[in-house]
């Protein structure tokens, strides 16, 4: 069977992503990782649907087993991503995607195979309109979040694919045409090519 | 202006490259690059169409200009890829074809960004039905080719994409969907991300 493809997805903060990506996830054969964390659940918040619930012993027995692929401290909290989680569910043939910032994309790049995609905003004017209409930023906190976004923009070039989110539908398109595409690398149709290989006549 | 993709198909005789890739050029945006022959025009052949058709001399000037990207002799006559004339769609933003053998498939990727597909059949059984239905191969023939797809197929691990001709329809919508993702690298969005790294407030 086909392994899936995992898709790393980063952009900055008002680029949509966390939107375009829940589009994507509704199709059946694409999973989310689900992160693994310290933080004690919250109401309503399910182990092994919203996050992976685990002391900081466990979390630090992981990292120790090489099972993390990234983690961050938040708040005095771990987040982590488990390469357990990542591999159990492309050995399913399921594409699994990452939302993770830029720090983390390189890290998971580093360990496994996977397919990096920037989302880009498509001018800076309207990321700023974005951030602005949540309503919930200080001037101060917007002009913090736009230097932010041009310092990860900077690092969209060591991405394979950038999609702009001008209209919602087409970079949700694009993702998924970015996933089906994946489909016909050699590296995953290496069963195909072996089959003919083997047949001789 | 974004840059088209250079996209090189080999596949096997009988694979039905030729077949799928007159369907996928039937769109505006995508040409096949037409080779330069030594060969006389035969009646109805147009030069610039079919072939730019050139005296030996002249096809030797190119080689030693380096704008033979590859060339073959057959039956004494030299058939090869102009650079220019292949760079120039490209500049153009067109997506450009090269239908080529393994061996020049090779030498294009060595002097110019390209994506290499290689078209599998089903199975070799039914490749060898296919290559039998012309009905104008003796069974020497048939077995030479069967042999010499054998040998081609085992360089397919060398390709970027494998796709396979059961269903011809499905064979050139997944070559459009890898020209489609491809004008998605971020090698083409540069000039996005430019542009974005450039504007400040």
């Amino acid at each position: 069977m086909k392994t899936g493809t995992l898709l790393v997805v980063s952009g900055p903060s008002g680029s949509g992503k966390g939107t375009i990506l829940n589009k994507v996830i509704a199709d059946e054969n694409v999973s989310l990782s689900v992160s693994a964390t310290t933080r004690k659940p919250r109401d309503g918040e399910i182990d092994g649907v919203h996050y992976h619930f685990m002391t900081r012993e466990k979390f630090l027995n992981e990292i120790a087993n090489n099972n993390i692929l990234e983690y961050n401290e938040y708040c005095g909290n771990l987040y982590g991503t488990l390469k357990s989680e990542v591999e159990s569910l492309l050995s399913e043939g399921k594409d699994v995607i990452l939302e993770i910032d830029v720090n983390g994309a390189k890290k998971i790049a580093d360990s496994m195979e996977c397919v990096r995609v920037f989302i880009l905003p498509p001018s800076m004017d309207i990321l700023k309109q974005r951030l602005s209409s949540r309503g919930t930023e200080t001037t101060e906190t917007l002009n913090k979040r736009i230097n932010q976004a041009h310092n990860e923009i900077k690092e969209a070039y060591e991405y394979d694919y950038a999609v702009v989110n001008d209209m919602l539908e087409d970079a949700v398109k694009n993702i998924r045409l970015i996933l089906e595409t994946e489909r016909l690398r050699t590296s995953k149709m290496k069963f195909k090519i072996d089959e003919l290989n083997r047949r001789s006549f």
